[in-house]
């Protein structure tokens, strides 16, 4: 039997207790949605954290150590997630393990603190169509997925998306408002693969929908370690006798 | 007449004072010798700052308004830096300004807070020869250079070099040692240009030698910035009629 | 002052003659327009060439020795391109000079051979509307340009683009129907630089929007060369005395 | 039982019989060797075919057709290769066949067609001792390797190198004459997987090396197909209702 793969799903968690449109499409929270479209899968280990769990927003070193796979899905509470664990959560993506960044995650700490740039882009929340265009059909994020696919109801996110140069840009999305979007895109950074996915606004079904949950579950086997490795900066002796004499 | 470039050339100036075989090299501190270099060239307006100048390491918001390019050459006080220092520099990069980050650089709070990886590396300092090879011809960082050149006493700074993939591998150095480095390796981040270079330890006459500081010119006109912008968040309206009715 | 680009623009030139509709928008030619447009930048000196200009297509070698950028408009008669001729310009291409590729050049035997893919593509020609938005915005090619702009009829090109990954993905379109596409797509090899735009459909005045002239000439200043060399495969000498003793 | 990868090694097989050196090292062809290294690790169905194996140079569509992977050795004969069978390979290998190029397959056709380029480098065989340095510890080609090895003998092939910026420099070589060269790197064209590795001269028994052996090995497991498809060029409808009229 293959190992699983262990995915924490993160969520902010607060929108499902302040705002009553999303606590009644995701009554249980949006990791729960996630988790659910994960274990449907049969691949993965799933557990869920949240910015209030602990002191640590769930995310303690013990944790992380076991953790293949992280996903992230926050908005509005963005600045209260401590540094100490961004910064717990960024090395651990160097040394090797995934992470998926989901929707308003494009402003999280961790995202910007991996990609060094505002991740800024233009948005509006009317309730639009989106169709979701696969732009390179053998990357194994698209396995199982038509050619294009459409979500009846999505916030615009749209161009220019303030990201360095994606490895892959995998999906590109059409907005019915005009706006064209990189919404799905990889990055690796040290050992660790990143892919950041656009769609997930918290009013709409979105992490319920058959194609969205091919798409993470896709990314969460992509995204999982090749590697896990400390990264280290060590001074060495060198490999041919150096003849060069100093004056 | 063509506009000249502002450069800012910051070093940390530290090395100078307190080492003698430094302070024998750069008498007047690298940043002299750099600005030395770019004022041979004609292109450039050039001005100097370093940690100590004033209470923001010579480098208020009114200097890098009017900064083109800023050079960075740190060492053993990189975390005296201040992080808001750093976020301005941030900023001004991502809204177009040119940086060119030079040896030490590598771990300085910058670069990695632009790249957002460790930028670890191997090393080594026993003064061995270093051949840089230019690996992309045409890239204008290599005008006029030949297609090799050597320096007879360098340190050793050897791959892996944990950095993202960059836009162009300008120069892959051979070490005496027989290690091999991405030396020359560039970056595109929000509007602005990063150049990463790695030769210049503190107590060789690098910046003194000509080809290193016709790369060092070169970069500066390359990094120079193409536009200078905010880079916005905006909620901005449909360009095309939204039929779609929410439910 | 400064010394002009010598660009020519190669057009098929055979839609003109046997195609009313097309005619009509481009009694002369659509390398007359594009020509049009690039002389009033004042940057260039501009020839014209075409498929039956003479048997080598217009592409004397004495041309193109001195041409710094060529543009490339062909469709229905891809396959009487002579494959010397190609050659000849693949070889020209990787010495240095610009290639501008447009529209249904996509399938021009220069193109695919400087790619080596298909280069196929989704169409539909129904006289839809384009809006194509600028994803690098500090890139020379959308220097002065909105950040989005619309053509009120264009032939659609859809992705999945079977190209490969491109250095930068300058713009990406969005149509009425659907679909969206990197229409503005850049790739360096050799030492030449290669911008393929996807407007440009031979019934619609697309070569004289103004927009669609301002992508034109950037690209053609962008594509200069920097350098022009060839390409040798050299035998050479050892850099370092060599110990190694074989057996 | 997980399903093994079909492997056709592809191997010149001239210099064996024409060079006594090359026969003394490899009695049964190059592609033996090859062969023999990847039956030890168990994963794959290996197959072989030669130029003169029969008047397809042994690569029949109906082999391709069930091939998942393909080795390319050749030297001396590339011009021998007939246009045909070049074109069958890389059609195929855009439809997701991966292809593993091998040292003097710099210069084979196949290669060539790929690359849009001219391959060409410097090099020098004077049987200097050769480091290959890991640049990418995370991807699955280095997996099981050193962070370097050596090769006590090989050929020189020296940067400049003419490729398109590969999709990853997975080793950079150190040779004891004072080159570098990105020896091993990755392409994707169309579906397909393409990965050149530069050690392999026919004189030198590099191909019974265990190093060697793993990186082909991985190499081989990394090109295996994603997905196999026919690349399209269709006509389409709308996804969406069109509302503009031409005039």
């Amino acid at each position: 039997m293959e190992k699983k793969i262990n995915v924490v799903v993160w969520n902010e968690f607060r929108h499902e207790k302040l705002n009553e449109k999303c606590r009644a499409v995701y009554p249980n929270g949006i990791h729960s949605a996630i988790a659910e479209g994960l274990n449907a899968d049969g691949a993965f280990n799933v557990e869920c954290a949240w910015l209030d769990k602990d002191d640590e927003h769930g995310l303690s070193q013990e944790l992380l150590d076991r953790t293949d796979v992280l996903m992230w899905w926050g908005h509005r509470a963005h600045p209260e997630v401590k540094d100490e664990i961004v910064e717990r959560v960024q090395k651990r993506v160097l040394e090797g393990m995934g992470l998926i960044v989901l929707h308003s995650g494009h402003k999280s700490k961790i995202f910007m603190k991996l990609m060094g740039t505002t991740c800024n882009l233009k948005w509006r929340q009317v309730g639009e169509r989106e169709r979701i265009w696969t732009i390179e059909p053998a990357h194994p994020i698209v396995a199982g997925l038509p050619e294009c696919f459409t979500l009846p109801h999505t916030e615009m996110y749209g161009e220019r998306f303030d990201i360095p140069t994606p490895k892959d840009v995998v999906f590109i999305t059409w907005y019915e408002g005009g706006e064209v979007f990189r919404s799905g895109v990889t990055f690796e950074r040290g050992y660790g693969r990143i892919f950041y996915f656009a769609p997930g606004h918290e009013t709409y079904p979105i992490f319920y929908d058959p194609n969205i949950r091919r798409v993470i579950a896709n990314a969460a086997k992509w995204a999982a370690p090749r590697i896990i490795r400390e990264i280290p900066c060590p001074k060495v002796p060198p490999q041919e006798e150096i003849h060069t004499k100093l004056d």
